[in-house]
């Protein structure tokens, strides 16, 4: 006899995340600090100095985390204006999405997503036996009235991405609310704004302010992207003091590292870097969008810090994809997302970008 | 209406750690240096120099972690002369023991596990709704005919704790062997072996040499004791490649931070500085049984790097564990465990130790 393993895990593909730069440099023999990775929606300007400084004082590697991470909990509630009990921290927000998942479906729960959004949504789902309802986008969009009409008295999760990653399209505020009205209230909803830090004064999320009236909301928040902590692994969820207690009831007791926790309070205490990020970013976007018009390629709005742009075919943006790989430049084929025309390219610094560019452009050249 | 939430989750208490250093300053005023933290079964001589220099090193804190450990991966396998495709590696050893569970059981499941054994075996059963098979420990040691005679058509996992976190408990390799032998091909046994470092030579194991014999054995190995890497939450499994793949299906991706994976690889580059460690540790646990000798308390032989040890009473032990506390020297009390006379000591330095059993002596000169 084999072992039994679970059903549920036939159907799971697992995560494929962008290349790492010693893997490439492993295949063609580039040097690593050669080659320029702008497939994993990472901050290109690195981590402030302030955090730099904290996590080489460090010292206790022996001693085990805070499991409730106290201070961490306490700096992010002091500085979203949230109470402590409405904090939980993730190994990253991947942690949180997958917690969520774990408190309230099993395999006779049905749970609603976008087509074309994260990959995580759909692994979880089917890690926890769960049916995934997956609703067709509009134009790339996730489309509401559609997640709406699709819940059912199974429906025990909603994960909507906002920016939604790779697609990098935004739901209006005012219309997310009004969805959130309507959903039946046992529904948990997860609200994940990884890339909430990229987004301009007059699109930033008010979902916090919303937690008071809506109980099964909750938020997830990423320290990988604009924070620059990637390596890391540190995320948190906000939501109703019940909810996170229930999560804290799984979660693994010490499953933020102390270093990770260190840094995201010093990050915390250095938002200035974060904006000055996303300032550049938001810079180095115009740039690329001007080159992808100039180049008559397709591209999809962007509110994140990548853009998915088509090749208008798989086989050329698998080409094109390869063709960036042997010049060491990585990005990410989006065809697991249903999208087997586009790339997703992150927004590198401008000199990152403008090699992109310039090799693209030979690409492009090439093929014609 | 309310958030549903899974009904298997009502009966999970949180997993209690070891009070922080950090917990206990703030309770009771002393400064951080001063407290001494005998609580969580950490390396007390820190980590390797070796591995102080590589983290230093490191820089790259916004890229995402090498998702496959694939560094660290290569360096186990060639250190424990195991296959790659035998290797997964965890957010502590505590992540292997949940998705060994996750990918066995469910609500339909029964997990057979110890008295007295180490409280993550519940919590993973109760997170994924199965039932928890509890076998009497005799005289606070595994009972594997118990475990044998428990088995059932729902049985899917066996935990087996070697040595046993609280009690220390060894079980001998040939007895493990022949339980294995007898343990019917489909149910997944995890063998946990978190303090293995601390055996002396002729108790060490042998199941990485069992695993091409059995493919339902799965052995969890942690970084947080000998190695004293605790803070930065890394450990592995080893199995039979089908096992290691259905786990990777559910892992999430970027479970394994950056620095973990090098400060590993790092300490497989310096085993000397763990064996002195265990020799060390070795040493004080006879000092630390002379002296539970000397004042008539009974303990645990131990096998690991701590040892469990009798009040007599669980309103002693709760005194004697509040009265240290007050003197800035953290134990955990174990009544969660099922051992509420006992409290649980880790074993310190030379100095650390010295001042524990001072402390100790005066509390029981008082309660005389």
């Amino acid at each position: 006899m084999s072992v039994s393993f679970l059903e549920n895990l036939e159907k799971i593909e697992p995560y494929v995340g962008g290349m790492p730069i010693q893997e490439l440099s492993r295949k063609i023999g580039i040097p690593e600090d050669q080659i320029i990775k702008l497939a994993s929606n990472e901050n290109p300007y690195g981590i402030s100095k302030k955090v730099h400084k904290a996590i080489s004082e460090y010292e206790e590697y022996f001693l085990y985390p805070d499991g409730s991470g106290f201070d961490l909990v306490n700096k992010i509630s002091e500085v979203f204006n949230l109470k402590p009990n409405q904090i939980v921290l993730g190994n990253g927000s991947n942690d949180i999405l997958e917690l969520c998942a774990r408190v309230v479906a099993n395999h006779e729960s049905e749970i609603i997503f976008s087509e074309h959004a994260f990959a995580v949504y759909g692994l979880v789902t089917k890690a926890v036996g769960a049916k995934e309802i997956v609703i067709p986008a509009l134009d790339f969009h996730h489309d509401l009235d559609g997640f709406f009409k699709a819940i059912t008295k199974k429906t025990k999760l909603i994960f909507i991405a906002n920016p939604n990653n790779p697609t990098g399209t935004l739901i209006d505020q005012q219309k997310l609310f009004e969805f959130i009205q309507k959903v039946p209230s046992n529904i948990l909803v997860v609200i994940d704004e990884a890339y909430e830090e990229y987004l301009e004064a007059h699109l930033k999320s008010k979902v916090f302010l919303w937690l008071e009236e809506f109980e099964n909301i909750i938020v997830s928040r990423s320290f990988s992207k604009a924070y620059g902590l990637a390596a890391l692994r540190v995320g948190f969820g906000v939501g109703s003091s019940k909810t996170i207690s229930k999560i804290n009831q799984i979660r693994q007791p010490f499953n933020v590292n102390s270093l990770a926790q260190i840094a995201a309070i010093e990050s915390l205490n250095d938002l200035k870097f974060v904006e000055e990020s996303a300032i550049k970013n938001n810079e180095q976007k115009k740039i690329l969008e001007e080159n992808f018009n100039n180049l008559n390629l397709l591209f999809i709005k962007s509110y994140g810090n990548f853009i998915s742009f088509s090749l208008g075919s798989p086989s050329t943006a698998l080409r094109c994809y390869e063709y960036l790989l042997n010049k060491g430049i990585i990005l990410r084929p989006i065809s697991n997302y249903g999208m087997p025309d586009f790339l997703r390219v992150s927004i590198g610094t401008e000199e990152e970008n403008k090699i992109f560019i310039e090799k693209l452009t030979e690409f492009i050249g090439n093929t014609k």
